[in-house]
């Protein structure tokens, strides 16, 4: 197995720093010969951090979706911890199309019988919990926790950012009966290493998880089904 | 109480005749001083039959959303069966918001044990399904049903949606164990009565239903929650 | 629509005083051309707080049930949290019935993702949870508190049972994750909008809510499902 | 160990036959030095076969457990297969207290990974199905089947009777995935034996089963727990 | 009924000194003409205490079922609370075969309608998380506490773990709004009446309730079904 | 990125052929500078079809285990559909390890929202059941389907078995509202690309998948949390 990889990775908010900071991120853990196409959309919101946030997104994503799928790409990452619009970005792309969230899950439950979620705002909890229960991850993930900062926070105060996160990611270890620690934001991928360094417990980053399962789907040979309900968006009459 | 109530129907698809038929069947069961003001998106997708037509039905929704506010409404209906962009909406509005989904679920569990679905296409079952479980109606519901038609066929093909229909309902009547039917598409609401005065087995629109719905949180006084994830979206840094 | 309603609004147990003022709450926010019959039954039980009095408050409603059917009254309330005897009245009623602790746990879904319940004695909290259970409500409640109060004392120190309710409400709102309260008792209706008003986060009482969901199928027209388990009750050999 | 019990068991409908089939299918599973007590109550009605009938069956059970509770024996067993006034038995009663269909349950999924039930009418498939998801056995039971005939008729007709019972079973046994039957009615006790010796696949009688966990409770010494909400109702201010 | 019950009680670790404790629990509550044989391996671990331990004391339980099985016991126990090897030992054998922590979670649901857990070390918490969840109890269980200490230390150190075990079970009463407590460790069969004694709330013993389950098939005449999944191990080719 | 993963699979039943077979498949896909070592236990049994050959092949799985850490591998597969041992050989290991029922059920949810599994004989088609919902993927799956054939003829029959095969998934594609098809067995691994191309949607195996989720993995540097349940097993005192 030889194969490169073409990966786009989709910030969905418009903070270019971030986007870059994702990208790094991913090429940190990407092949050799894969290739990391980091993108945000032109126009959008600045940071996700609700329901509405995340609604107004999907067209930015979508948009990017077309033209990686234009541009071949072997696999869509949605780089951000909601997975906005994911079931619509798989009907769009034929290659696979995968969130950091569902990413980071995955990866956690190979290694610990229970993980916590960290993340940014008390408001965005209720989007994690939802996705733990589509997806079916709920009774894997003991707890989550907040570190109470706004998104793009996690760009301009980088020091008291890293200071809540690691001691948010201190009390999960200590207190939730857990074996892995998820970050529940794209914006803490960088702090990941130094987290996951400090506290000797798995520190899960759903950007990195995300690349390595697009290259293992690519390398598989396995796309996102179009039989059912993820096959193309039906013309209309 | 003799409060009146200004209703905003949105139907998210741009079919300017199912905005109207569905304006019309809200008016049926509206109070004499209840208003209803039924719009469409101007631009956006002319059905809406899977998560990447929802997905993209969001912006003209929520921009809706905003002009309702404006003008004031005393609630908000969202008249796709997907209800797309319901807690988005939430988010946006202080007025009560439904969507017809949920509507037509709360009250079908206020009359019988369980229910089945009857929709359009089978592309779209796994969008009622994931809504049944979010919501918690999984168990209630029996079974989802389609009658394999498009939904603009439900305008232009009238008859022979009705057949179609009528066929699938006596299907869940007889074979389900179940004490209700829930019509799957804001396009079957003038179907409704019709279709109930056949088969004689409660048959529920929600369209009709979240009309009643909104009446009945205005005139008590209740309104979308802004403490919580449904505050109002936060202004960016 | 201009039909108007007469409610059955039963308080199954034999507290005078509470059954005026369950009558009285629904009055508040009933249409003017509606008309509120609140009853108790002659025997049965001073106040229901635990299975046992729920069982035996059975008779006592199922006997009011048939006479407000012989009254051709158009929807039957049940004013006890517990819904005690909810599917046998369906069975008994053409009309709708509905139970106090579902109507509030409808209404709370549709303003809030998650919501906590007050109410009275501890020992009540196992029937609010098979509740919340058998309807599918059991991941919209964050928790279920109490105020540690018998029933009788919300009639007879409504003072210090105001005050044990303000601060129930208050730490559910300031620790529970939560958008909206649900009050746990039919006897807490007459505090419902003092508390509302004094926290700033929506207030369910069952008893109003009851009230609009029976009018809202009243005038959409939809009876209780004679088509399944809700049948009339067999003639018996 | 060579404890007597007297043992309680409460057949809620007034078929006198019925009580005596029960009591005799008690009988041959009882030790040789338990007493069993088969009674049914005076008033009340002839046959239990939907909520209504199980709503008033209460006041007859709760009646006979108080007279059990005089006669001070070691348990009892409501012997209908919706377990009615469960609950409210154990607030009344120290001794243990269990319903058959419980009983049934317990005993099928310690021989076998999935059962089928196989009861009655279909208007009390639903009373199967909510005891199964509240005492947790929804996922042991594979399918709830109907012999189509009222519990009367298991007296009245035999033949007719015990045929359709074998043939569902049958049914079950060679369609359904499972390890045992659990027979869904009080009246059918009598045929458990003649069905199991035919079909060669465990069948549960639910009421011989409640006698050995009766008499096993009585010998360990393990009475209803007083603590928390099966507590003695309250004494009313 | 005078049937008499030969019963193989399998203590999976080595420990002699808990082996026997363990049939002394046993002989407390068996009939008087059943017999009890309590056998452990001759190799294995000293006790069980994670998934890794579980899945290397399967060998010698299963080499011990078969050994009963040829001497034609009436029932098989495994003594030990993550009922190791307990679908395999039902392959195995025809007689019932009953794991400690099902027996347990079993009575308690038949007294109290929640119950806790107290066991020994954190870790083997999962251990029984996963079992509730698969035998379907886990809405019934409130709370997993653990006294901290290794299993061998039940037997070395009685006076400490004793006072350990009345501090969690005092705890779980006062806190956990609970009805009974089941014990989590074979190795506290032996404490069980003096906590239960000291602390008037029920504690579930899963040695002595399994031996009254296993007489209670016994005299039932059910068995293992071999109709199914626990049919014997296949022939290989 | 460019680390070698040295990756140990087990295949935990004795035939060299099927031990051969899985070798190839995991070959297929692994990195060029990946090494896989395919190996089965010496003793042991043919093949693995029912709970009880699953906890006899612990033993022989958790010896490898030990073999593959002190010849220090990156990763270690389990191969056999019902992931035996599991979590004993997390315990055991510090290097991630990966049963192929996980891994397939992980990809599958990746490109599809609804699978099919297809395995081999009915009475195993319960221990799949179990994984499922211990994994939290019960909701993902549609159904299980069985080719009615022992694990040995896959090797053996291999015509008949692949035609059985192609049936049964031609079968799930057109009747199970599904996107993707798992395949139940290690020993189906080398079907896997003919029955996809043949069929035209994804056919997930997981010795494939495995593969490219330990390389993962162990470029992300990812280990099994050594932190709580996973630890090392415990030293006896």
């Amino acid at each position: 197995m030889g194969k490169s990889t073409r990966i786009q990775i989709i910030n969905p908010n418009t903070s270019i720093k971030m986007t870059q900071a994702i990208g790094e991120a991913a090429c940190q853990v990407a092949f050799a010969d894969s290739e990391i196409i980091a993108q945000s959309p032109e126009e959008g919101v600045p940071s996700i951090e609700g329901h509405y946030d995340e609604a107004i997104s999907a067209i930015g994503i979508l948009e990017l979706i077309k033209q990686g799928k234009e541009q071949q790409v072997d696999g869509h990452i949605i780089a951000c911890f909601g997975d906005p619009a994911l079931h619509a970005a798989r009907e769009l792309a034929h290659a696979p199309v995968i969130g950091i969230a569902e990413a980071a899950f995955h990866m956690a439950s190979l290694i610990a019988t229970k993980f916590s979620i960290v993340t940014t705002l008390p408001r965005t909890k209720i989007i994690a919990e939802h996705l733990l229960h589509q997806y079916g991850f709920e009774r894997k993930c003991e707890k989550i926790r907040c570190i109470d900062l706004p998104v793009l926070a996690l760009e301009n105060d980088k020091q008291i950012a890293y200071e809540k996160l690691l001691e948010s990611c201190q009390q999960a270890k200590m207190n939730d009966d857990i074996g892995a620690i998820v970050l529940g934001c794209g914006g803490m991928a960088e702090m990941a290493d130094q987290v996951s360094a400090e506290l000797e417990i798995p520190i899960i980053d759903g950007v990195r998880a995300a690349v390595k399962l697009i290259e293992s789907l690519h390398h598989l040979g396995i796309k996102t089904s179009k039989w059912g309900d993820y096959d193309y968006p039906l013309e209309k009459l």
